[in-house]
């Protein structure tokens, strides 16, 4: 058979560990399908001698015992597989192979050309740091809820948190464009509202709201937003991709930050036989695709990350990656006044705190329960 | 307190039957904990009282235990929470819950009303078989592949599938944008192969180009297959999102048959503890969205879904569910002689069956070895 070429391969190449389940010999089975499944999807006999199988097919560099029955294996796929195109780059990573039980992605390792071909996020920790003002200390965020209230009640709730100091105020991700409140009336009175509560207090309080929307909706929200005086975008990568994460953070139109929600992405994360780790999901993908900051739930919360695990999404958002920035793990839910000291240790003083009930149950009045939580903040 | 109305609520609700993990209390536990976490995400003794809790967090309108500790909850939601968007529907369905493990959605219980805002499938089975002139055996489908070959190899292999007779050739999920082998020239020279194949045969094969692509792409790669004379979309929903489905199906400009891959869905099958149900993903998500094929790999292959979890998925696409139409099930994977007569036991006659390297590996002459498998499909 005469050697087929493909033109055009560089010779670089991106990598992925994967996590492989089994005895030695299933596991080398496994990371062997990989590499064909990933790629070129064909058996290997029937394939044209030359590039496709010399360079296109993955490359198995590494394959090393993590555990008992288990493996960690590390692949390696040229660039041109994924050309420059995220949706692309997913796909080779885990594709098909999520399909395959006992497989993992435990982390990405991508070369330093590709790494320029995506922007990442465009504000990052200093960049958001910039926008709210805030130096030295974690930032604090909350959400607009509950769903039902009108657009009119929830710009009040966001009037008394930007009064009250919260740095970023949030749709909860379930506002979405519901009759009972529209997505253009809550965006206007909510961004107007913040404003007037900067003007009074000098504090430069940012409110995302949520648009994740149907496709090509998207992009017509994040317009809208904008031009009312949004000061971010909240979206939800497992709904509508992770590709519209970068869309919204390349497009020189919005030139806002983004705050990346964990809504529908659950299941990635819930075995450790299967789908991807926190640290490659939360904190390396977000980051990847451009997101300024990306929210989870923290540990000993109502939902089930473990404390290595959320300590994995910070290090994802911050470990070096060429030239891509640093970006702001946030974890949610279960803030008390005990809680925050522990985060800082755990997280550091650059983590935006998500609070949402708490702000809620600590009294009556919404300005002065901010202040509060700021104040300890500040304290801290 | 006074009592909080909220306008415009129908009444009318549509229901998600969820499956849960644990003990009776704990399994309780966790259906009072989706309710709200999947509506108002907020401490239940601090909603205003009113329509809220009464009519927005969901209600559990059942609760059965289905095996030792498992339960089924049928929990119901009033549809203004979703709105007219299959983003916020899916959101509403499962996006937080999907990080709480131990919960599954095993089910989707849409109202009649609900449906008709839906188009879902354009085609559906019959229009497919109309396209095709298939009238009474499976279709048979296959994919362009390895990656790695040029557009003009492709088109080749795309030519003498077609003079064989394949009724469906489609890119591989793999191919999408990459130099060695670009959307536009692959796009342009298979529609043109399969044109002058079908001219020669008087078959009516199509082609369906990999129209999964960035945010912003995609419409204008689905655009240039249309007007190349592509005869369908492939489309990968877990890279870009379902709702880019019920995009390409609702457009007229397009109005082409629709087929799904399960590209990077694969974490949602995999536990039967949490994700998604085969049945209500890969069938009824699918079938609601508006593709009129899915595909999955087939039992006994070289991933591991089993005969039940296929035949769910097969139930998911023709159950009746409103004026949605019924959708082929697309079983991958390990195809046969032998296992073409088993899989028209299991799937009735009413599927599309795909075939991959099996149609390579018969012989030199792919042209042959199409006629091959169609003479046996059609003789079975």
């Amino acid at each position: 058979m005469a050697t087929y070429r493909v033109p055009g391969l560089s010779g670089e190449r991106f990598s992925v560990i994967y996590g492989i389940a089994g005895t030695e010999t299933e596991a080398r089975e496994r990371a062997e399908h990989i590499r064909h499944e990933q790629t070129v999807e064909f058996p290997p006999d029937l394939l044209p001698a030359g590039d496709i199988p010399d360079v296109v097919v993955g490359r198995l560099e590494d394959f090393t015992q993590s555990g008992p029955n288990y493996y960690q294996a590390l692949i390696s796929y040229a660039v041109e597989t994924a050309g420059e195109d995220l949706v692309q780059f997913l796909n080779v990573v885990f594709g098909n192979i999520s399909i395959k039980p006992g497989v993992r992605v435990e982390r990405i390792v991508p070369p330093l050309s590709y790494l320029n071909t995506l922007r990442g996020p465009r504000f990052g920790q200093d960049g958001l740091r910039a926008l709210t003002g805030v130096t030295d200390r974690p930032l604090i965020c909350t959400a607009l809820k509950p769903m039902g209230l009108s657009a009119e009640a929830v710009a009040e709730q966001a009037y008394q948190f930007a009064l009250g100091g919260i740095d970023i105020i949030k749709d909860d991700h379930g506002l979405a464009d519901q009759k009972f409140c529209s997505f253009d009336e809550r965006v206007a009175r909510c961004s107007d509202a913040v404003a007037r509560a900067n003007a009074k207090t000098g504090f430069k309080s940012i409110y995302m709201p949520n648009v994740t929307a149907p496709y090509g909706e998207i992009q017509k929200r994040s317009e809208k937003a904008k031009k009312a005086g949004a000061g971010g975008f909240l979206l939800c990568p497992g709904l509508v991709g992770l590709d519209v994460v970068r869309y919204l953070s390349e497009n020189d139109d919005f030139a806002l930050p983004i705050m990346a929600h964990p809504a529908f992405l659950g299941s990635y994360v819930t075995s450790d036989q299967n789908g991807l780790s926190h640290y490659a999901l939360f904190g390396q993908l977000m980051r990847l695709a451009g997101a300024d900051a990306t929210v989870f739930p923290n540990y000993g919360g109502r939902f089930s990350f473990s404390k290595e695990e959320c300590q994995g999404i910070a290090r994802g958002c911050s470990e070096a990656m060429g030239e891509i920035k640093s970006i702001f793990p946030t974890p949610g839910g279960g803030m008390t006044t005990d809680r925050a000291q522990e985060m800082i240790e755990v997280y550091g003083k650059d983590f935006v705190l998500l609070i949402g009930g708490g702000l809620h149950r600590h009294g009556p009045d919404l300005v002065e329960n901010s202040r509060y939580f700021l104040r300890m903040l500040e304290n801290l």
